[in-house]
């Protein structure tokens, strides 16, 4: 039996009742010959409670202190977690994410891990323990505390099985799978039983959020083959595995959707070289993650250039446009909070052209306004209303015939 | 101007309105010109919570996991105060104890400090930094996290004191200073402005909760001079100094009490040799902390043995005697749990030895029965009824008439 890498998410430690269960199920796994190691989130809303407190003490939390502040939260859940496997009479140990050798760059609140050295890690697994290992954290090369933002126990999970050479990493968390849809807004919505590495990261990057997309990325740079199961009830998850595993392949594979972005639109931008450059050089410098792009043909020498961005940095945004339209000669600018972006996944895509205008038909039958495309060779996104969303999302859903199984004999299309 | 540790304990930080008025003192004695190293407890009640946490997911937490989940609440209050400290325009950072070099032995729950590596906090006071270092916690010599015990954080601040040579190691806590007696129990109680080690050792280990016995050991062990305050009123408090300092010398400096122990009395016991070893051997060996020890005089080669140790121990002791009691022949045991501990405390009991028969006369007049006596050389400690505590009390604080301040001259007694 090969090293089993368990990671639970918040939801599935959020308090003493269901650490018991993570453990038994630890146990469990453990007891059928497996060498099994944890990666556990903060309890609950632990880490929200944390910044919380942040912000009561100061307006603007030092980034070194915030991350020794947020990764107090899994140092409590790794601790119980193996007090509980212990009471079940399993050894175990824990390990934060800089004793488990967790080692970042020094971007405090983002960091990305550098290497791995689970020695300790490797060393608990021969005296038989079960490691317990703190995800979300790491130790920079500076030896200060890092945290790697938020989801990224899954990456700190994907990666320690990496490192260890885990036949699987097994991602325990609310639901059970990753869906053709979100079954919460498409009821006919179906759990896929597999996806590739390329189709989940563009689910992920379109909103789907299941899995942190750097998790997926990389699963794929190391091909770790991922499990996404719920802690709750124990019926099969969706394998996240290399695209030529993959036995039933569709043309479409998903449909996600994402609420929490904003659009904005600078107006009547002077069409000279440059003001593109200068508008989203000053937004990036703000560290404002802006994610689609659209310029507008120019008429009469001006054009319209709009963008989405997480309504999270819309603050930060409008100072910077405040100041960039006076420099630039725009007429000004508009925010809609009231988007959505819908995107349609799948790795058949890459060898149908006609799927881009089916999408666009289908939204068009249903009376939904497309404001902004943007496309990648397995995606292709759609900003709309978002009081148009569910009527979207079913019908596209609909369309594809997201819930039936694909033919498995599919693969010869490509 | 010398380097000034500062130690804030929990009711200090017990909310972010408190952490924000210890920023305050921490920036201000830093801009008076000082180098301050600051020592922080967990916040209020949270080393509490953290413990009923663990109770909740097991029956006997691992210690070494125990220690991992209570290292969590100090790694919160260093953050926060950082925090608070850098809003107010002063750098600061935080220290875990394995990061401020507190290096202890393997003993998880109550782990002894070995030595102090504490380069990387004089590392941050010669960048103009103020180091906030996380009391109550250090690194074993196997890397992994330990505790010092409860009130531990005042050993971490007065053995960081010691090791980077600070001209002060000042207690912040939720009392003003060192009474002459518990002033909820005795309203006439003045506080002490000065203290020996010694006799605060034997006041501490008495019942005077206000610091840990250890703290008190390493001050005088190092010599680091110890001022007790509060972090609420800013009023002078209590300096703990070698004796010779001391200028106001009295004969009894304080009465202290305790009411946390219980007396247990093993009746009929054979009275041959090796039955005391017999019983205090075992005692030991179950980790029950047996504090005064008397034994009556022998009748018909039968006698009683009575001891005094923690209610806290009282089910292990209640174990350990079940199993001895037969072993020795002894007829079987009491405990008394309502009972409470007076002691006198004095550098100058030394040289007076009517002392002890001045408190037994005091007791006796009103009414007090002795039950248990024990001394030191500078302590004589009453086993009494707890509830003739306050009368004992208040009697011997008027006897020796503590409320009043020594005489100067009184140096000439000795």
């Amino acid at each position: 039996m090969g090293i089993v890498v368990q990671k639970f998410g918040g939801t599935s430690v959020a308090d003493s009742e269901r650490i018991r269960v993570v453990a038994d199920r630890v146990v469990e796994t453990k007891k059928r010959g497996n060498d099994v190691v944890v990666v556990v989130s903060a309890m609950g809303k632990s880490t929200d409670n944390l910044v919380d407190l942040a912000f009561q003490v100061c307006d603007q939390p030092a980034p070194r202190e915030l991350d020794m502040l947020l990764t107090a939260g899994e140092r409590v859940s790794i601790a119980l977690l193996c007090m509980a496997v212990i009471d079940r009479g399993v050894n175990a140990t824990s390990f934060t994410g800089s004793q488990a050798g967790i080692l970042t760059d020094a971007i405090h609140g983002k960091a990305k891990i550098l290497e791995i050295n689970a020695y300790r890690v490797r060393e608990a697994l021969e005296e038989g323990k079960v490691p317990v290992i703190a995800g979300f954290q790491g130790v920079s090369t500076t030896k200060d505390v890092t945290t790697l933002g938020r989801g990224g126990s899954d990456t700190s999970a994907v990666a320690m099985a990496a490192a260890l050479g885990a036949s699987v990493c097994e991602i325990y968390t609310d639901v059970d799978g990753v869906y053709t849809a979100d079954p919460r807004r498409v009821p006919s919505a179906r759990k896929l039983s597999q996806v590739s590495h390329e189709e989940m990261l563009e689910m992920a990057a379109a909103g789907a959020g299941v899995l942190q997309v750097r998790s997926v990325e990389v699963a794929r740079n190391y091909g770790v083959p991922v499990s996404v199961r719920s802690s709750f009830v124990d019926v099969p998850g969706t394998w996240i595995v290399k695209e030529e595993e993959i036995m039933e392949r569709a043309i479409v594979s998903g449909v996600a959707h994402d609420v929490s972005e904003a659009k904005m639109t600078v107006r009547r931008v002077p069409d000279r070289p440059g003001v593109a450059a200068i508008i989203f050089r000053s937004l990036a410098d703000a560290a404002v993650n802006v994610d689609m792009i659209v310029q507008n043909v120019s008429l009469d020498g001006y054009t319209d250039v709009s963008f989405t961005l997480p309504k999270t940095d819309l603050p930060v945004a409008h100072a910077v446009l405040n100041k960039i339209c006076k420099r630039i000669d725009a007429a000004g600018y508009d925010t809609n909070e009231n988007i959505a972006k819908i995107s349609i996944v799948g790795a058949g895509m890459k060898t149908h052209p006609g799927v881009a205008a089916d999408m666009f038909t289908q939204l068009a039958e249903v009376g939904v306004n497309i404001d902004m495309i943007s496309t990648s060779t397995i995606r292709l996104s759609c900003v709309i209303a978002v009081d148009q969303l569910d009527t979207a999302l079913q019908a596209i859903h609909d369309h594809f015939e997201l819930e039936k199984l694909p033919k498995i004999s599919a693969r010869a299309d490509t």
